[in-house]
């Protein structure tokens, strides 16, 4: 079976190869075929929190979308602020796909009203303007700081509590805009216990990222027509 | 393995099921996981284009939409005019997934600059507003006025046509905005042929019903750790 082959660059400074690779192996379970080389901006211990930290991080984020760029069909920003990607689809003619505007775009489409859930004071932007007229309201889950805290123990039952005040409050559909989110596997177990769709950013990335996969797979079909 | 199963409704009407099941077949066979019933409704021949059409239509799309809504757990309307589809979100407790929010929300993200080829005067509204600043521009495919002709042999040269003008005005993916361009298949072939995403609508309202499965297939691993 043919791949394709995607770069994902994680926006927070890890080590551990492993670790580096764990939204490239989310993504490769979820879709058959997809092949995912993940690389992580240095200096960036806590990931991306604020403007500032977004800043600082763009030129490294650019400087690393031209490494992997080769050998690649697609690059994933693994942040829901999309990070550089506005100016990557400028520079890149390869698709760049941020985690942000993926979240959205799968959101609004598969609900009416939007619920977002954050770690910081406010919905990133790309999330809010790819939502548009979809977009509900908002709410950041409670002890949560950068994504780092998204890993402790008792962040399923806070993100369970955000994801219940924003049902209450007429969403339909809930966007989880921290790529953190992904990590911790939060989606899933929250989806099972709203009884609707809650959106992992990182598999939203990966949703967009496949329809190259698609049609890639029906060029080999001609071919043994 | 688990299934989620999706109702999908045809605008065209069809008297063979085969016919009726054919974009169903195509979301099955890109997407492990989901089963697709496909229903059409009455005394459409040449499907929906124009709004007169669209509006005749509407009633018979949320008459059978709350038919097929026992069983599934999303309905695809598989039109790029998404008709019924703002009414049933409102209506039905479970997502509803029109094929022109979704090309659009494929595609925004996929791309920086979104040429859209339609087969009417105008662009699908749903499709124009889920693109918004990223859209581009919009070009009619020669030579056809309803769904039916997207069925003559030289409309993938036309298609390609069009996409190269489209391309030629800046445009770094193609939304193909009518779903009878996923009956006739051709968005991979122009893709190859352009070296640039080509975005499917039915595809596309796949890739969006498959966030469902990722869910439910994490359920599946949670029961058996």
């Amino acid at each position: 079976m043919d791949t394709v082959n995607i770069g994902l660059i994680r926006v927070l400074t890890l080590s551990d190869q492993k670790e580096i690779d764990r939204h490239g192996l989310i993504i490769e379970g979820a879709f058959s075929g997809l092949k995912v080389r993940s690389r992580c901006i240095e200096d960036h211990p806590k990931g991306l929190y604020d403007k500032i930290s977004e800043e600082e991080a763009k030129p490294k984020i650019i400087s690393l979308a031209k490494e992997l760029r080769k050998g690649v069909e697609a690059i994933i920003v693994s942040c829901a602020a999309d990070p550089a990607v506005k100016e990557l689809k400028e520079i890149l003619n390869i698709p760049v796909i941020g985690a942000g505007e993926s979240l959205a775009a799968v959101s609004r489409t598969l609900g009416g009203s939007v619920g977002v859930i954050t770690i910081t004071n406010n919905v990133p932007d790309p999330v809010r303007r790819g939502l548009g007229e979809r977009y509900l309201t908002w709410k950041k889950v409670e002890g949560v700081e950068s994504t780092l805290d998204l890993k402790e123990g008792d962040i399923l039952a806070h993100t369970l509590n955000t994801a219940m005040a924003l049902r209450k409050q007429g969403s339909n559909v809930i966007a989880l805009a921290c790529t953190g989110f992904s990590t911790a596997g939060v989606a899933p177990k929250i989806s099972k216990e709203l009884g609707m769709p809650v959106v992992d950013p990182v598999l939203a990335a990966g949703s967009i990222a496949y329809n190259l996969m698609l049609n890639k797979e029906c060029w080999r079909e001609d071919v043994e027509d």
